[in-house]
Parts: structure tokens; sequence; C-alpha cells
């Protein structure tokens, strides 16, 4: 098998090493590791068409890789066979300036992207904290500490080359910024996961970099009025470009790990954009909402360096909390909410995990929602691992009491499978019906996104 | 066969009248009309769920109705059977202003909508110009003057209730601003132009209507100039929340219609919105992009009734051409390009018109790259109408070359099948398997959107 694999596309492609098996076995999840049969890392459309055409032939399972940095199972083999790691087709194809557009290769990584933009005054602004390949954005409908202001990979995704497990090579979308031509594929494609097709170019919208932009950061009496002060800068349609929500646990780690001397309160970190007398009069206004509900102190950071300090902290958080929890697994839940539940939802998640007697950060992009409880768990600790899935289910369930979301931005991959039988157990049939319209012999990330059902069960390589 | 129609929803709901059927028969477009067999009026999903399992078993087409503003023959029961009018499903059901969202029925029009979300300080900006249904724009992936800002349908639905051609009901979406649970159903529903499913609820976002607005016009030397000062207004970040595009033929025939006495010149009309300091930064950087084209005057409109005029002259440009050429068929294209080939797709399709020697007008919702050339024609005049579709068939083809799309807004209905076949090709064969995932009997607005394949004839009624 694998010398076919050498004869399709030459020993450099195809790899059997232990650590590179390895290193495509799992990701920075707690999901169990598994290690694919082989990675193959392609340099064309062409070679992607080709390994897929083999693969779907025997029945072989294909695991897209990108960078690795998507947090449920979504790059871990659990049927083995190929990973097929995109991180050679890594150019930026075109920045197309006046169009606000650029196209790229799936394993372009978004720092290498916004270097590329950036000489033109323009930037891909959204944002998953992890310097992911754009391929794997897509493919997981990536959004983040932007998405109030810019919307996630859906909507600043114009246009998709894809690849069919059959090696079809479609073309979805269109360079313009509005098409009616036909059922929107790119949108379909785009949050797919992998299920469906092996994304091989991208078309994206780039944007102006705002020519003035503040760092703001508030802290609060309580988690609550701290969300109820983001619904509120929401509500006021005031343009900020990021609005987050550390709880004072997380500050604390954060000022432990980077040396910072933050409050340690819920506290929001905030930033606004655009021109100097627009942000001037957003600032002032999301300070005089924030003032209403207990914040004393509006703290801004108007130089670049001050900013870009407050935004490694946040950007940080994660590594602040695995520095402060040795030895521990994390686990995240990642639900989202209408924003008038926010302050609730969170409030409830923080008294059931203290009520758990479970260690856990709250972080939330608060503009969307969306919160992340983060969990430090003792690998060892069956009992505590447990206590975790139950308060991760409960939580859940809370949400979508409330017309709410099991996952806001990571995806269902293997980790929410069950939960999205909870929330949309009507569509389910149809996801596989669709699946099937695109990779019948379900050979493409198999497992992930769409629940197995017998008849979609497929051969093991 | 009536009688199982009355059976099944009452005497009320069933209509065969002349008159009725003559309502149902056609669009306000060029596409020749065609009655429908009966037209139901269903009041409940329920009652939407029971027509269509009834139509579903029997192989009866069903052509759902909204307010019958569509342009590329949508509507029209070209195969006969069931026109199912949804305008007595036309209630708001909830207005949550805290989370920026409305639930509406389909047949809800935009200005009842308006009316419901204004006490609230709310608007839903989508605006195509008719008064359409919400199930319709959301069916037809509506666009207009305000997309520029606020984005069409797709990016401004949340979620959908879809009844399915056997009658499942489904719901896709979520009343979250952000979801990753599964492939967007919600969003191939939207755009899918009655062909898979008939949309009974739409939960919608809604935005704050800006404290502050200026409108603006401003005649330039060019219709190049206008355009390119449009791209450049998009491509400096100005929010404008509508750039429109104007040619000298139509604003002649806007004087003549509406009585106003504007330069009859190439024009942009532009709308900005935000807070009074920030619209004055904005409108002064515009002001300034447009003297920089050539424009001598940037002509403001503060005041709420000049601003009513301006856009009131702007949506009656239809009248206006239809009161200048009576007895004409009007018939409109709608290609979108990138906004960098806009000056020149504009230019090329007016030298082709004139070389054609076809009366006509071009409006751009300029700031998308989006643009309708109307033709007025004389439907006596058989050669004059092949000019018109030979000049249509050159703008796509132009449009296509250059990364442009065959529609916008107005979407593929009958009228594009053939160049969603020349844009899409590749895509054709998939768009018609997913279409039988949700409708395999093909009995739902049969010969639309997705070219027919002899596998897939409907029987007819």
């Amino acid at each position: 098998v694998i010398d076919e694999l050498v004869a399709l596309l030459g020993e450099r492609a195809v790899s059997t090493s232990e650590s590179v098996l390895d290193q495509h076995a799992n990701d920075p999840s707690h999901h169990p590791p598994h290690a694919p049969d082989v990675v193959v890392y392609p340099e064309s459309t062409a070679e992607v068409a080709r390994v897929l055409s083999w693969a779907n032939e025997r029945g072989v399972p294909v695991v897209p890789f990108g960078a690795g940095t998507s947090l449920e199972g979504h790059v871990i083999p659990t049927h083995g066979g190929i990973s097929l790691d995109l991180s050679r087709m890594d150019r930026v194809l075109d920045v197309r300036a006046a169009d606000l557009q650029a196209v790229v290769q799936p394993g372009v990584l978004r720092s290498a992207l916004n270097a590329a933009a950036g000489g033109h005054g323009l930037w891909f602004p959204v944002d998953p904290g992890a310097d992911a390949s754009l391929g794997g954005m897509a493919a997981t409908n990536a959004g983040g500490t932007t998405t109030v202001r810019y919307g996630g990979m859906r909507t600043n995704t114009l246009a998709l080359e894809v690849v069919l497990a059959d090696g079809t090579v479609l073309r979805t979308g269109s360079r313009t910024v509005k098409t009616s031509a036909g059922f929107d594929l790119r949108g379909l494609f785009v949050g797919s996961e992998g299920t469906l097709g092996v994304i091989t170019e991208l078309t994206l919208r780039l944007w102006g970099i705002p020519e003035h932009a503040v760092a703001a950061r508030a802290a609060f009496p309580s988690l609550e009025a701290a969300c109820r002060t983001a619904a509120a800068i929401v509500g006021a349609g005031i343009a900020a470009t990021r609005i987050e929500l550390l709880d004072a646990f997380t500050v604390r780690a954060v000022n432990a790990y980077k040396g910072t001397t933050y409050d340690e309160a819920p506290t929001l970190f905030l930033e606004f954009g655009g021109s100097e007398v627009g942000v001037a009069g957003d600032v002032e206004a999301a300070a005089e909402l924030a003032r209403w509900e207990g914040c004393e102190e509006f703290q801004y950071e108007r130089e670049t360096e001050a900013r870009a300090r407050l935004w490694e902290a946040r950007h940080h958080v994660l590594f602040a909390l695995v520095h402060g929890s040795p030895g521990k697994l994390h686990k995240s839940t990642d639900v989202c909410v209408p924003i008038s539940e926010l302050a609730a939802a969170v409030a409830h998640a923080r008294d059931s995990a203290d009520a758990a007697g479970l260690a856990s950060s709250i972080i939330a992009h608060a503009g969307d929602g969306n919160y992340h409880v983060l969990f430090m768990l003792d690998p060892d600790d069956r009992e505590e691992l447990e206590a975790a899935d139950r308060l991760n289910a409960e939580i859940v369930e809370w949400a979508l009491a409330r017309g709410g979301t099991c996952t806001g931005e990571h995806g269902i991959g293997l980790g929410k499978l069950g939960y999205l039988e909870r929330e949309h157990g009507d569509l389910v049939p149809y996801l596989r019906e669709v699946k099937r319209v695109f990779d019948p012999n379900g050979i493409l990330n198999p497992g992930k996104t769409v629940p197995l059902d017998t008849a979609n069960t497929v051969r093991l390589s």
C-alpha cells in the first residue's frame, strides 16, 4: 500500500516514520490519540485528487490535516488510513488589494496571510487564537476574538476549490462579494470538517487595517455585570473589534504566568478600531455602559506595544492555565447562547463548576454569546474526569434549553457527536444523505461531524 | 383533486377562481406566465406539511408564493399544480430586542417587520426594493441597496423552520449568532428558491437604527469615475449604508417621473449612518474620494424628508422607466463582478447596449460590484427581443471571464438556468443530488434553480 502511494506521489510525499505518525495522531484536546497508517504530503490539487481517487477505490480513510490545532478531535485518524497533511500547500497565490481579497492554498497559516496582506494595509481578521492553517479554519468554520465585528470563516470565505472523495475537483462560490448562482455549496463545505471534501484553494475576504485602534480593560464587580456590559455594547451598535471576557480565576492565572498586575476580577478585554474620532466616540460610549454596570476603571491602551501586550495576555490564557496546572489534561466547553442569556449562562456555569469542586476557568467571546469553561483535569482521576463530562453535559443542556448551540466555534468533530443528535436530531438523517452525495464510500474523515450509521461504516484499512 | 385539498384544509384555503389563478401565473419579469391548477393558502406549518405530504404522494408540483416580486420566474408554476400562497402566514411572532432578533412567519412583508422592529429602535436592513415577503427574500437570498453594509439574506437569517416535500418539518440554524453544529443546512435553504423545502418560520437578525444618517448625491463626468469612487469608498473601509449608481439615462427618467432636477449625469446615491461624529468623518472622506474623480458637487441631504425623497427616487427607478416607455416589456441583467472590474464592466455594458441600439438604463449596487442593465423592449419586436437576449449573454460572458457571477441577487429561477451551467457546470450534478436528498420526487418548484435532467422529470398533474 505504501509502495502504491510512493508510486503515485514520489518518496518525499509519503512517510511512515514513527515520529511523523505520532505527530498526526492527536490534537491539543483531551481526545485519545490514534495514529494514521501513513502520512501523505501533497503539493498540488492534482496530487490531492490522485491520493483521494486511489483511497476511494480501496476504501481507505483519509483525514485532512492542516496545523493540527482544532479542539474536537477532527484530525485524529480514529479509523487509521491516511493523514493528508496539507502543510506543503502553503503559497499565498494572490493578494488582490483592490478587491480586498486573497487567494491562498490550504496550508497557509493565518500569520503568513497577514504578513502578505499587511503590506497592502489589509488584514485577515479571523483569529481563533492558534496560528491555524486557513484550510483547517475554513473546514471547521473557525471563529474567535474578532467574530463579533468581522464574522467567522463562513462570512470571510468567498470561494473554495474542493476535491471530493473520488478525486473530482469542484469550484464553489465566486470572486464576487455576492452571488445567488445555485445552492450555496461554498457555505456547505465551510464547516464540513473534512467530511465532504478536501479544500485545496481558498478565496478569502481581506479588510482594511483600521487607521486607529484602542484596546481597553474593564474590571467588574461580577461576571454578570461584565456580560451585561458586553450585551449592551453590542446592542448599542458600537463597532467593537473584540469583546473578550476573562473570569477572576483566569486573570489570576494570566498574572502569574505573564507577570502582569491586572485586577483579579471578572474583566472585559476590548478593542475598537476605525477613524480617530469614530474610535473616540465608541470608547466613550462603551466606557459609559461599563460604568453603569459598576466598572470603576476603564483602562485604555493606545500604544501599539501596550495593545499587543494586552492581547498576548488574552491569547496566552491556555498556556497560563496549563502552566498553573502541570501534568493536567485540559478540556473546554464551547456553547453559545443568545446574548441576552449570556450573564445567566456564565453564572450557571461558574456555580455548577464550583458545586462540582472542579477548578475551571471561564473565558468568553462575550459579544457573540460564546463562552468556554476550561477544566484542568488530573488524567488519573477518573472521578474528576467523569465530573467534568457531567458538567459539560449540564452546560450544554442549559444552553440548548435557552436557544443556544452545543458548539459556537470548535465544531462537532468527535467530541460533540452526541450533542449534535441532541441539538439537531431531526437533521442528522439529512446530514448523512448530504455526506453520501459527496463521499459515497465514506472515506473522508469517517466518524467525525456526522454520526455514523451502520449503512455508512467504512472498510478499515 | 380540489375536493381532496378542501377536505385537507377547508374551503377558505383553496381557490381555483380565474382571477386568483391569474394572479399566481406570473411575476414582474418578462417570463411568460403559466397558471397553476389551484392556489392553496395554508395558515400554519402543520397545514403546509399536510399539503406537501399530499402533493408528494401524488407527484403534484408545488410552487411556494410569497409576495410574487422576484424577477427570474421563480413563482411561475410552469408545470401547473399548486401555487402555495403563504401570505396568510403573516405574523411577527417575536421581537427579541435584547438579542437583536425577530421571529416571523414567511408571509410577513419587510415593511411589516420594520414597523414591528422600529418601536425598539431596530430595523431589518435588507432592501431589495420591492416590499417582498421575508420567506421569499430568504428563498431567493435577496440583497439590494444595503447589502454593502449589512449583507444579504444569508447573512441575516439565523434559523429557519422548513417543511420538506414529504411533509417533514426541520429546524435549521440557531438563535445564536454563531454555531458550528453540523453542515450549514440553514445556508443551503437560503437561496434554494423553493426547490428544497418551504420556509415556514424565520429567525432574523435586527440592527440598531443608526442614531444619525446622511444621504448624499454625487454626479460624475463618467460612469467609470462613479464606479471608481464606489470602489475607493469600499476600499477605504468607509461604512456606507448604501452606494447606488444611476447612469445619466436613469437620472433623466427619474427627473421626468418624479419632477426632480438632479444633474443628468452618472450619479452615486450614498447613505452613511452611525454616530454624528463618525458619520461626519465618513461623509468627508467619501466626498474627498469623489472630488478626486471629478465630482464637482457632493450634495448632502441631512433632513429625514429630503433623505426619504432621494431614496424614493432611487426606489422608483423601475416605475420611472416603465412610465417613460409605455407598453414595453422590461428585462434586467444581474451580473456581479469583483469591484475592481466594475468600472470596465459598466462601460462595456453601456457601449454594447449603445452599439446594439437598445434603449437601456444601468443601475448598480456599486459597492457590491453588482449592476443591472434594464432594457425596455417592444413585446412585438422579435428582433429587439433577440438583441436583448444576445446582449444579456454577452454581459454575462464578459463578467464570467473576469471572475464575476451571472446573478448577484436575483437568483437562477427560470431565467438563468443556462448561465448556471455555464458558470458552475461542474456543480450541477451535485446540485441535482442535493435536491434529491430533500425532494426525491421532484415536486418542489420543478424546473427552477437546478436544471432538470431526464431522471428527475416530475409527473405533471
